[in-house]
């Protein structure tokens, strides 16, 4: 197979005008496929369906940690679920809040505690101008928060490793105004890139102009591998100097595990940044749903409990990767399309020709494909070599994943012809 | 029965003796006793029980306005959710949001809201001093937002209505740094106060210097009476005229009708409100634990279903109320106590003479009864007369309470002993 620019104008004026014809046929299907959600396909929704059923047994003991977890009380989490996201993160129990369902919700208390009330001793973020750092393409939500709160974003590429530390350091190291990091270190949303070890350590260890940085380490697919040989994330406190340890925030949550936002969300960090979010958290709640930890909990028992969980979950996305990386491979070979091929997570992150990603996205809907809007993974939506595109394959069935890969893939192709015919 | 400020100083000091030698009986006993938190009883907990069957049961239908509740989606809850919150609010729908457990989390986000981002085209609080107008005696865990926030409190008195209402409007009306008040209209924290008609509309309509002033309207006991015969409670949006409907925040949850603090929490508010809020919750998360939502509405099911538990709830904490109350009525007697007699909520609040509460409590405690900490009822825990005390009967079974009551009616008799004797 040739690449397109390999071609002369009027071999590719040929192409498109196939291209093209393929585009009306799959018009005239009327159809109606969604790749735009990181969302559990309903099959996946079965997975621990029978987790209801915990807690209407015979003889569940609602006494948890010496208080009935029915009734008020335990501000961070029942003792079984900060164990179970203590063996998660591999730290101790406490230095762990298990919460309602939503890590966003935590991350973005973490941001207006920084705003409004600052960490330990320090001024509050909103005495002036606060700036984070944004590894992109990235997680919109991450983005989402610093637009509620006025921060500036700073768009840092990724590569394979993680984000390009050097520029990320000599941002950090020079900005006191720079507050913040945005990281998905494990299956990276949407790259799929697993932080490399070396990444970990000079993230966490870094010089930082401003004493209250922190690093908003969310690792929501901690767990989320397709394949039996798991991928090995380094420890961030491990890998922090004792003197760093305040600058992490870890963020999870059993959405993607159990029920998507009704699952148990947790974070992790030093001693003494949960006493002082605890001292913060007491104005706010009373405590989270400990029922629902509680059914978490027995049902799921431990790390390994976990992973038998997830190992079901691979199952139903590790066909749906390898398929959509098996046939966007033809975009690679004519040139017109690199992309990551993760080995979990929820999506893949396709690199089309410049200027192409946003009238992608408008063909494929028009054929009726929807896909996540084109800049979504860049801080305000603003991709400027508009190039990006965030596929989410989970929730289509295989059948249905392969018709809108087609789609996709007719759409690339008539975007990128068009703009080499010019 | 005479007053103790009838009798002479010879025979107080008997009475004394006597009752310090009941303090030393009592001391004996050794108690462990609690009346310091208003929470559900055991027994409570249980009136709801087999709703933790429903979503195990066969033929659960998990779409819920068109999505799977197990997946991410219903910012604002479940439709059936806000169906049910607005039946029990007397709204449409659409002026609900119906969120996690915890009504208290929905009070401080509306709260951050204001200081760090204003309401509806007004400028974020923040950029001044805010005060917020607070009734006495109240509830602690609404002073303790304002604390969070550095919001000044001023305290305004509460009788047989509610609020002050000629303070309440001197107040409001005069300074446009007051942004809002604290209320509990049905059954208040503590003095079990239903606010009148009258104080309803006035505060519904009142001037308010501040164009942006906000009424927190804590329905924590709406539906929480003992009696047949409810109390009625006018209902806030009709009584405030159309301009005035952005003015009214108003708060309830289930915590105390099926599981503290794993049941359902709600706001409404105007849908100029609701639009703002949901465009503001949207960074935040993703939606509410839908699950727990299915999981009250098929039980509950409508405003009869709640009524049918909360008749349980009545029965169980009608003695408790009763027994109390006719134990306390000796104090009156003695003119040494007077406390509310109220028709539903979790309180009951006692005034001692002055400068007798905090030594009450504390030789309550010193016999083992905790009670409390005097003061709590206040703005940064200062009652100057230093005469309020919170009793909450819900936790202690019947007998324990009368034991409880009587160590308390006991310190009460002590404290005011002395006092008199000087």
């Amino acid at each position: 197979m040739k690449k397109y620019s390999e071609l002369s104008k009027g071999e590719l004026t040929e192409l498109l005008e196939q291209e093209k014809k393929t585009f009306q046929k799959f018009k005239k299907d009327k159809l109606s496929l969604d790749m735009t959600r990181g969302k559990p396909a309903k099959n996946q929704l079965d997975v621990c369906l029978s987790m209801l059923k915990i807690l209407s047994a015979d003889g569940v003991d609602f006494v948890q940690g010496g208080q009935d977890v029915r009734n008020y009380g335990l501000l961070d989490g029942t003792p079984a679920a900060k164990e179970l996201f203590a063996e998660l993160f591999d730290v101790s129990p406490d230095m762990v809040i298990a919460a309602d369902s939503s890590s966003l919700q935590l991350m973005y208390k973490l941001v207006q505690h920084g705003m409004q009330f600052g960490f330990l001793g320090e001024r509050p973020w909103n005495e002036g101008k606060v700036k984070f750092i944004c590894p992109v393409p990235g997680y919109d939500r991450h983005f989402g928060i610093c637009k509620a709160f006025g921060i500036e974003m700073i768009a840092v590429p990724m590569d394979e490793n993680g984000p390009d530390l050097k520029v990320v350091e000599s941002l950090a190291g020079s900005d006191d105004r720079i507050k913040g990091i945005w990281c998905v270190p494990k299956y990276s949303n949407p790259t799929g890139v697993v932080y490399s070890e070396k990444t970990v350590e000079r993230l966490a260890n870094m010089k930082t102009a401003a004493a209250d940085f922190r690093i908003f380490w969310d690792n929501a697919y901690m767990v989320h591998g397709f394949y039996e040989k798991d991928d090995k994330l380094k420890n961030i406190f491990d890998a922090a100097k004792k003197e760093n340890q305040n600058r992490i925030f870890t963020f999870a949550s059993t959405s993607k595990i159990t029920f998507a936002g009704a699952g148990i969300a947790a974070l992790a960090a030093s001693k003494e940044n949960i006493a002082e979010i605890k001292s913060r958290m007491t104005y706010e709640t009373i405590g989270p749903n400990k029922l629902n930890q509680l059914m978490h909990t027995e049902f799921l028992k431990n790390k390994d409990g976990v992973m038998r969980v997830m190992k079901k979950h691979a199952e139903i996305m590790r066909p749906k990767f390898e398929l959509l990386v098996s046939m966007l491979e033809e975009l690679s070979e004519l040139g017109v399309g690199e992309f990551t091929r993760p080995r979990g997570g929820y999506f893949i992150s396709l690199n089309v020709p410049d200027g192409c990603a946003k009238k992608t996205v408008a063909l494929a809907s028009e054929a009726g494909v929807k896909l996540t809007p084109a800049g979504a993974t860049f801080p305000n939506g603003l991709d400027d070599r508009d190039k990006n595109i965030r596929i989410a394959p989970s929730v289509p069935p295989v059948a249905e994943l392969e018709i809108a890969t087609r789609v996709l893939i007719n759409a690339v192709k008539i975007t990128a012809l068009e703009k080499l015919i010019g």
